[in-house]
């Protein structure tokens, strides 16, 4: 009947906007005007089109929703806890509160059925994008003629904040020119920022820009239940074009005074609006997290619904493993991230004078072949990067089954991408360019990290040795300013072997995102050719003990750098100064190391002196004297820069003196 | 004759691409692709078009112009040498060599006529949208009618990556809101990225995106040198939006083996081909700086037609004082950037609790009245960063002669923005976020530094202070990773009075960014009222010394953070402990003070602890033991936060103790 069924889509619709209103007023904190005016898109998409199971959210072929607009949390949360994910009333009521599971945004870690952390304006647009890739790619080499195996669509909630974030039309002009058709957002076009309405700064036709950008586009009432759902089921419809449904919605719809203003965006309510905003949605005007038997029950169909999904998944993937076993294999060990050790036994062992870029070529050919889901590429520098795995196809839109993206000039979206392949699970996600870019991706190698997302970022010619492209091109700070950021391994290694080293390590890693700071330059071969097991997998160690074995001096370096520090030894010792050198590729590595390896590597009693072609700010951690690059570089041959900014072995000798005279 | 005067356009052409190819052949280094397509445009551009006096570069009515795809420098150094700035032919065979004045990629303070550096793409285009902020700021508040002395355009060349760059698209919506009528944009579309076609990864229609951006948008070939002059001619009677010209170009035109391609973009070419593309231009095939005669005569009658522009100018400015001396005067002081210390005088004492932020909002409502000329504004938290002159009007497009910019969700452009604002000259520019958002406009913050260009950037809510948004919104690492970028200032006020001080630094900045780390929450009144002379111009100082005058631990606080260190002394204190508090709210400033000051407040023979709600891992630099936050915030109360991370007065005075007994 239809009259019943509209009485329920309003009285679920309520229930969500009920309690996403009481959690916010609950912890007098939070964004209630998202939740009531995105509710009937939430409700839409979750109860008529979304397929997962809340029984087990990891479950493989689930459809992926993010909610960009991430401020908008209570939505999300409302709709786990309806649907009957494990987060319960309880958590609902400790929105916001010290180790809830209801963080003030999304954290993927904490809540089950959050597929990553959202809140920075822009990422969920863009690691959407990374999801959609991930299930392209995965559909188009594991399908077979009557087995699609992979099959889900990636939903994104958006908001104005997210489309005026150039990440996103990044992203969104990669996924238009990748024709990523199973990619569909919802545009929550409310007209409203925090500092008030769009028309402030925001007045572009978002539709045409999208039309622009090659996608799909709608625009409706938001508000409205059939008009969201007929505007999905095109979306799914419509497979050549990502798209983009322009919902137009009241922010804090309800709200008898408050809504459509920016008065509702970030705020709890005034008592009496709080209280006249529930009776209008037919609920007891107090803090009551109300659910109404009837919504819940509607809600709670998804866990049989869920389990009937993955049942059938299981039966699917049974036959298909009946009829292409090796290619099921394959995909369950993409699945489990578990390809065995033919890769690490394949690793180079790298001897010669190489670039630690050009090194990380070779472990890519080498144990690449052995990781069938490693995909990945280069915004716009792949013959400088040297990250293309050249004997396999291209990832484009009429050979999806290709590994090498080309993500453009997009450092930004390239990253947020590589997270959302790396998240969506079976395929593991890396990204290059030049160190000096991370800068235009921060935002995504930070969120990276707090993801726990093993996501792998290849940044090349790291230091001054740039040369003749000058400052703008060549990093100083970057690598401080990295290592800087928690649950992030920055690695610089000094040769071949440690940059194969390194690349084990980052394929290892499975909370921790890597970055590979590898130089332009050809560095000589310092260290071990014993790639699987390596002592950078300690983030530091002794590559040359003192004669005598009672160091007087230590000297790290790391990366380029590290040449001198034995060049610099060779001196000291032939002037009677036993001199022991370290090489530092990790301090995330070296920092989780017990204090007594540590100690034992850098024992801060003895005179020691660090160099390293960048800022020396952090230096005095481990060293009680530095060489380094306190200022911006300079457009000149690069050992010419670096001989003019003192990044030398004369310089390193004397700089030890000097420390050594002053003790 | 139109049959010589195409020639000569032919020859003049020829003689730029000739000058940009022999430079990068001889430097063995360089980006040639650029200036050989390109040079048609830059032609009619600086020849037809452009005002502007080489005899002195700086003509404050000048038109400006970026070249935002800054690796065809070779184009801007040819045009610049060949219109008559002072850049020698000798200067282009020094190209890309150590302290030459032709770098690898423009950089404003080595040459002149360069206004700003380019190279990190994106950068330019968003920079350019700044300049022309304020020329329409400045026309509309000191033109009169019959008195147009504010009056030029800004042009921009840009490339294919400068598009593909979020940055670009945050810029272009902001300039297309803002209808900037006289910025005028010059695509270089030529189909061609480092990697190969732009049908890798770029198909978008960029002239149906920059229709929907507001923009008003012309296709032509930009080989022809008619197409390129009617297409800026009408670029220019369109008034009422921002323009691009889509100009089709061939990459390397000339090279018969190369051009098109991408084998032509960043590297010499091959000697044949050299010799062959010299050919085609009518010019000796061997390295030969060759300048014929009547193209030179040509170009540098730009020297005269400047002198009298500007002559024209002058003329036009004393008319200007005599109708309306206060604006005149108003005016020539922005020119001097000099308003006298009415500013200064009014800067307020903040002895009350109060947030910094706050605080800052008091000094904008106290100085800025005395300042005529400063604008800028907030990515859309006006009221969480507190940085309206609400007195003012807004910056629209009916209302440019208004202060406040809405920069919208796009802190990225807006820092690039506010830094053209601030080279514009007359003008100096604003912008305000959350600190942790600070990661979102890297590019142009390093890129301030880099132009010694002294923007003011104020970023609130500065640590996990921040509480229930959680671990996205609550900077960590931040406060470390912007201290290690060069000529950057960082200034973490620790109280209102602090807070004003910093201000002070900020405005009076001539050669370096100022970042103003502001608190979310209110804090304690601690340091002297005395604005007009603050020890925060030292960057540190002591803030209480050691009872008895012989302090045996020092603490270090920042921001926040410093109450807690006058609260451990109290407690130290009373235990026999002798103890100095440093306030150290600048380590840019605080590095540039004499040894013998710095030694005298940070004495590294006295135990030394420092505390700060931030990573750690610089601060081994100042002290011997930290307290502070080396993992991600959470989402909690701010001062519940706090606590359950260690930033107490309880952990402190622990910490020091440790310390002591550890000695």
């Amino acid at each position: 009947m239809v009259s019943s069924s509209v009485n329920l889509d309003e009285l679920c619709i309520n229930t969500i906007r009920g309690l996403s209103l009481d959690a916010v007023q609950k912890a007098k904190s939070g964004h209630p005007g998202l939740p009531l005016g995105a509710a009937a898109m939430g409700y839409v998409l979750w109860t008529k089109h979304m397929r997962f199971n809340p029984s087990h959210p990891h479950w493989f072929n689930r459809d992926r929703f993010i909610l960009s607009a991430g401020h908008g949390c209570m939505l999300q949360y409302s709709l786990l806890h309806l649907c009957g994910f494990d987060l319960s009333l309880e958590d609902l009521k400790n929105f916001r509160q010290l180790h809830s599971r209801t963080p003030g945004h999304p954290e993927n870690h904490m809540t089950p059925g959050v597929e990553m952390a959202t809140g920075p304006l822009g990422q969920g647009v863009a690691h959407a994008v990374g999801f959609a890739i991930a299930e392209k790619f995965l559909a188009a080499r594991y399908n077979r003629p009557g087995h699609s195996v992979i099959d889900h669509f990636t939903y994104a909630i958006c908001s104005d904040g997210d489309l005026m974030e150039g990440i996103s039309n990044e992203a969104a002009s990669l996924a238009g020119h990748l024709q990523l058709g199973k990619l569909i957002m919802l545009y929550d076009d409310n007209g409203i920022t925090i500092d008030g309405p769009t028309s402030l700064a925001f007045t572009e036709s978002v539709q045409r820009r999208y039309e622009a950008l090659g996608w799909h586009t709608q625009v409706i009432d938001g508000e409205s239940v059939s008009a969201v759902d007929h505007a999905i089921e095109a979306a799914k419809e419509h497979k050549d074009q990502p798209s983009i449904i322009l919902c137009r919605t009241i922010i804090g719809y309800g709200a008898p005074h408050m809504q459509g203003t920016n008065k509702i965006h970030s705020n709890p309510l005034p008592q009496e609006e709080f209280e006249a905003t529930k009776k209008a949605f037919g609920l007891p005007p107090e803090i009551s997290f109300t659910e109404p038997e009837e919504a819940l029950a509607h809600f709670r169909k998804s866990v049989s619904t869920g389990a009937q999904l993955e049942e059938e998944w299981n039966e699917a993937m049974a036959a298909y493993a009946k009829d292409y076993p090796t290619e099921s294999k394959e995909l369950q060990d993409a699945i489990n991230g578990d390809f065995g050790d033919a890769w690490i036994d394949a690793l180079p062992a790298c001897t010669e004078k190489i670039a630690t870029r050009k090194a990380g070529q070779l472990v890519i050919k080498a144990s690449f072949p052995y990781l069938p889901t490693v995909i990945g590429g280069s915004a716009d520098l792949v013959e400088s990067n040297l990250t293309h795995q050249d004997w396999r196809p291209d990832f484009q839109p009429d050979t999806p089954a290709g590994f090498n993206i080309n993500f453009g000039i997009r450092e930004h979206a390239m990253c947020a991408a590589v997270n959302g392949i790396t998240l969506h699970g079976a395929t593991r996600g890396y990204g290059a360019s030049f160190m000096v870019f991370t800068d235009y991706a921060r935002p995504s190698l930070r969120l990276a990290a707090i993801m726990e997302c093993p996501s792998i970022f290849v940044f090349t010619h790291d230091s001054i040795g740039v040369g003749e492209d000058g400052p703008t091109h060549e990093p100083v700070e970057h690598l401080t300013s990295l290592r800087a950021i928690p649950n992030f391994n920055v690695i610089r290694p000094a040769d071949g072997n440690e940059a194969a080293a390194a690349w084990k390590v980052a394929l290892q890693s499975t909370k921790t995102p890597t970055l590979l700071a590898l130089s332009r330059q050809a560095l000589p071969s310092l260290t071990p050719g014993t790639v699987r097991d390596h002592p950078l997998e300690k983030g530091g160690y002794i590559l040359d003990e003192a004669e005598g074995g009672k160091p007087e001096l230590i000297l790290i370096g790391t990366g380029s750098e590290l040449q001198h520090c034995v060049a610099a030894r060779n001196i000291l010792q032939a002037e009677g100064i036993p001199t022991r050198v370290v090489s530092l590729p990790s301090w995330f590595l070296f920092d989780h190391q017990p204090d007594s390896y540590k100690k034992s590597v850098i024992d801060r009693s003895i005179p020691t002196v660090s160099i390293e072609a960048g800022s020396t700010m952090a230096w005095p951690r481990y060293s009680d004297a530095q060489v380094g690059v306190d200022r911006f570089g300079l457009s000149a041959p690069g050992d010419l820069v670096m001989k003019e900014l003192g990044i030398t072995v004369e310089n390193l000798v004397e700089k030890a003196k000097q420390l050594l005279a002053s003790k």
